[in-house]
C-alpha cells in the first residue's frame, strides 16, 4: 500500500499567491465591467521588457541551438563557467568566492525550496514573521513542523516577530536556532539589515554552529551605499552562511528562469556520525542527481546582464521600479498609513487603515479601487494589519494606483 | 548545531555521468594527442540541432519578451495552457487525460527525482536492475534506503533483475511493492515491454494498492505499432500510474529543458490518518510551492514539437538516430557480442567481450579505441557484464565507431 507524505496535510489553504488569483479571477467573473480596470501589485512580478542587451544574447543562444557545429546538449549541471565566472566577476568580486562556489539553477523559488534536501531531520529553523512562504512551507512538507495552529504558526518553528518597533529587522534570538532564513532587501517588507545587524547574525549562527540561509534576491535594489549587498561582506560569513540570488527581479527574469546559489567551500554541517561535511559537496550531488542545468539560451541571456549594455539597461529598470516605490510610499504616507520599505526594495509595506484586517484591506482595494495587493497576514501572523504594495508596474499605472489609494482611504 | 541529511553518505562514489566525464578528462589530459579521435556515445546526448519549427518558435518567444505589450512574468506553475493542450491532443487524445493533469517542467530528471516528495517514508520501493541511476540516488537521499552493499545494492529496495533470460523486462515480483519505477522504451537496456507484460504490472498495482512510475522519455523511439507508448493506454492505468516524458530526446531539448508529468486525478495513495488523497492534489501542491515554472521562450519551442512542421522535423530525427542504433547492433553482432535493445529505443545494450567487466571494457573502449560508452554496472549489478552504446550521434561517427568497435573485439 503505497502512502503520501502526511505533512503536506498540514498545509494551510493555498500557496499565496494562487489564493490571490483566484480570488481576482472570481472577481472578474462577478463583475466583467471592472476587469479593464484592474492593476496588478500584487505578486512582485516584473513588468517591463527584458533588457535588449539580453534580447540579443538568448537569440543568440537559440541561433548557436540551431546549427551542429555550436548546439549544446547536456550542459554542467552546475552552470556554464561563463555564467559562473561572470557572476563572481560581477559580485563577488572582493569577497572570497570562486566561480565553483556557484551553482546555477532555474530560480530562487525553488533553490531555497530544494536546499532542505542537504539538511538533516531534527533541525531548529528560525524564520522571521511575516516571511516569504516559501520558506515555511517546504518546511512544513520536509516534516519539520508540527501543526499549524488557529494563526497559521507552525509548531516547531521558531519565529522571530518583526514589526514597526524592530523596523521589521528581526534580532538574534535568546533560544538555539540551527537554521535560519533571512531575506535583504526583504520579501515581504522591504526592509534592510545594517552591517551591525547582518554581524550579529554571523555571530550568532558561529557561536550556535547554526547555518544562515540568505536571500538576496532584491540586491540590485538596494540604494544606500552603506547596507551590505551580500552575507559574503560580513567577515566570518563564508564559515556559516549560504546565499541566494536571482536574475528574476533585475534582469526582469520572472518568465525566463535563472536563479543561482552561492555556496562556499567552507560552511559545514554535522553528519549523524559527528563527521563535519561541506555543504558544497551536498549541494553538488544533490544538484547533480534531481537537476540537469539551466536552459542553454537562459545561461547565455543571463550572462548579458554582467555585459556594459546590459548593466546599464538593468541600472535604468531599476532606478523606474525605484522610482515607482518612492510614490508609492508617498501616496500611502499622504493617504494617512504608516509606511515601511520601498527605499531599498521594490516593496512597499502599509499599515492598514484602522479596523481593517490584511484580507479586509485586499477585498476593499480590490472591490473598491481595482488594485490588487498582497495582504499582510498572508506571510505570517505578525503581518496581519499590513498589506504590500508591489513597484512592478508601469510608472502610469503606479501613478494611477496612488490616486485610487488616496481617493479610498483619505 | 545544523546537521545534515546523513543519507547522502550512503550514496557510493559519484553519479554514473559526472564519473565518466572525470575518466574521460583524465585520459585526454594524459594523451593530449587523442584528443581529437574520441567520439562520445556515453550519455545519452543528442548531437542533432534543434528542429527548425522548434528554433523559430523560440526566436518567437524570445521576442515576446522584448515587447512590455507580450511580455510575459512569472507564467503558471503547471505551465502554459497551450503547452498542455497541444500534449494532450497529439500524445493523449483517446487516453482519457484532460490538459489539468499535465505539469510541465524543466526536464524528466527533475521530475523524476522530486516525485519523492509526495511520497510517505516506509514505502517499498522496487526498481528493475540495471536502473536509471536517478531513481535510486534520489530514493536514497529521501531515506528510504538502508547502506550499500559491496555490489551496490541498497538495503531495503527491492531490485528487480532484468538479464538475457527475461529479455530484460523484469517480470511482477511475488514480493508487495507500493512504488514501482518503470521506464520503457528502457535506459539502459534499451527493452520493450509488450502490452501483455505492462497489464500484468497494472494488475500488479491494483493488487497490492501500488503506485506505477513510468517513465516513457523514449516514446518517440518506438517502432512496432503493438508496443504501447503510454502507461495509459493500459485499462486501470488511470488509477494507479503517472508517467514522465520529456522533450529531450524526441525535440533534442537535452540543453533546453522541458519535461512533464501526467498525473491523473483518479491516481490516489494512503495518508497516516487512512484517507486517500490524489497525487494530483499533491504534485500541485508541491509543484506550485518549490517551482516557478518553465522559461516561456521554452515552453514556446516546447509546442512547435506538434506543429506540422514539427512533426515531420522530429520524425526526421527520429528516423536518423534510430539508423544509428540499426548500424551499431550490427557491428556489435558482427564482432560476436550479445546485443540487446536498439529496436525501439536509441539504446544499444551489449555484453563485454569474455573476462571483462563494465569498467574493464569502458576503459579498453575509451583507451584503446577512443569511444565513449557507458558501463552496465554503472546502471546496477545485474548490468556487469554489459555496456551502453548510445545512437546519439552523427552517421559518420557512428559508422566509425562500428569500424572501431569490430577492430577491438573481432
Amino acid at each position: 500500500m503505497a502512502t503520501i507524505n502526511s505533512n503536506f496535510l498540514k498545509l494551510k489553504a493555498g500557496y499565496l499567491f494562487p489564493e490571490i488569483a483566484r480570488r481576482v479571477r472570481v472577481y472578474t467573473e462577478e463583475n466583467p465591467d471592472k476587469a479593464a480596470r484592474i492593476i496588478r501589485c500584487g505578486i512582485g512580478d516584473v513588468t517591463e521588457p527584458l533588457p535588449a542587451a539580453v534580447v540579443k544574447a538568448m537569440h543568440e543562444g537559440v541561433e548557436e541551438m540551431a546549427d551542429r557545429a555550436t548546439f549544446k546538449g547536456y550542459g554542467p549541471e552546475q552552470g556554464y563557467e561563463f555564467l559562473r565566472q561572470a557572476i563572481v566577476d560581477n559580485q563577488f568580486a572582493d569577497l572570497g568566492i570562486s566561480a565553483d562556489e556557484v551553482f546555477i539553477s532555474d530560480g530562487s523559488k525553488c533553490d531555497t525550496g530544494n536546499i532542505l534536501d542537504i539538511f538533516g531531520k531534527g533541525n531548529v529553523i528560525a524564520i522571521t514573521d511575516p516571511v516569504y512562504p516559501v520558506y515555511v512551507d517546504t518546511n512544513v512538507m520536509a516534516g519539520n513542523t508540527g501543526d499549524a495552529d488557529e494563526k497559521g504558526a507552525y509548531e516547531g518553528l521558531l519565529y522571530l516577530p518583526c514589526n514597526a518597533a524592530n523596523n521589521f529587522v528581526a534580532d538574534v534570538p535568546a533560544e538555539k536556532a540551527d537554521i535560519i532564513y533571512l531575506c535583504f532587501p526583504n520579501n515581504p517588507t522591504g526592509a534592510v539589515a545594517t552591517r551591525a545587524q547582518l554581524e550579529a547574525w554571523v555571530k550568532y549562527a558561529k557561536e550556535n554552529d547554526a547555518i544562515i540561509l540568505f536571500d538576496a534576491a532584491y540586491e540590485a535594489f538596494i540604494q544606500d551605499p552603506a547596507i551590505p549587498r551580500s552575507i559574503f561582506e560580513i567577515e566570518g560569513a563564508r564559515d556559516v552562511a549560504l546565499e541566494f540570488r536571482s536574475f528574476s527581479k533585475n534582469g526582469g527574469f520572472t518568465g525566463v528562469r535563472c536563479g543561482y546559489i552561492v555556496i562556499p567551500k567552507t560552511v559545514t554541517a554535522k553528519a549523524d556520525d559527528g563527521t563535519r561535511v561541506p555543504l558544497h559537496q551536498l549541494w553538488s550531488r544533490r544538484h547533480s542527481t534531481k537537476f540537469n542545468g539551466a536552459s542553454y539560451p537562459v545561461q547565455k541571456a543571463a550572462a548579458a546582464v554582467f555585459s556594459p549594455e546590459g548593466k546599464q539597461q538593468v541600472s535604468a529598470l531599476i532606478e523606474h521600479y525605484m522610482g515607482n516605490a518612492k510614490l508609492l510610499r508617498e501616496a500611502a504616507a499622504a493617504a494617512g498609513l504608516p509606511v515601511f520599505g520601498g527605499e531599498n526594495a521594490p516593496y512597499v509595506w502599509v499599515g492598514c487603515p484602522a479596523g481593517l484586517t490584511s484580507w479586509d484591506m485586499f477585498d476593499k482595494m480590490l472591490g473598491e479601487a481595482q488594485v490588487v495587493i498582497t495582504p499582510g497576514s498572508g506571510f505570517g501572523s505578525a503581518g496581519e494589519g499590513y498589506f504590500r504594495i508591489s513597484a512592478f508596474n508601469s510608472r502610469a499605472n503606479v501613478e494611477e494606483v496612488c490616486r485610487r489609494l488616496k481617493a479610498l482611504v483619505a
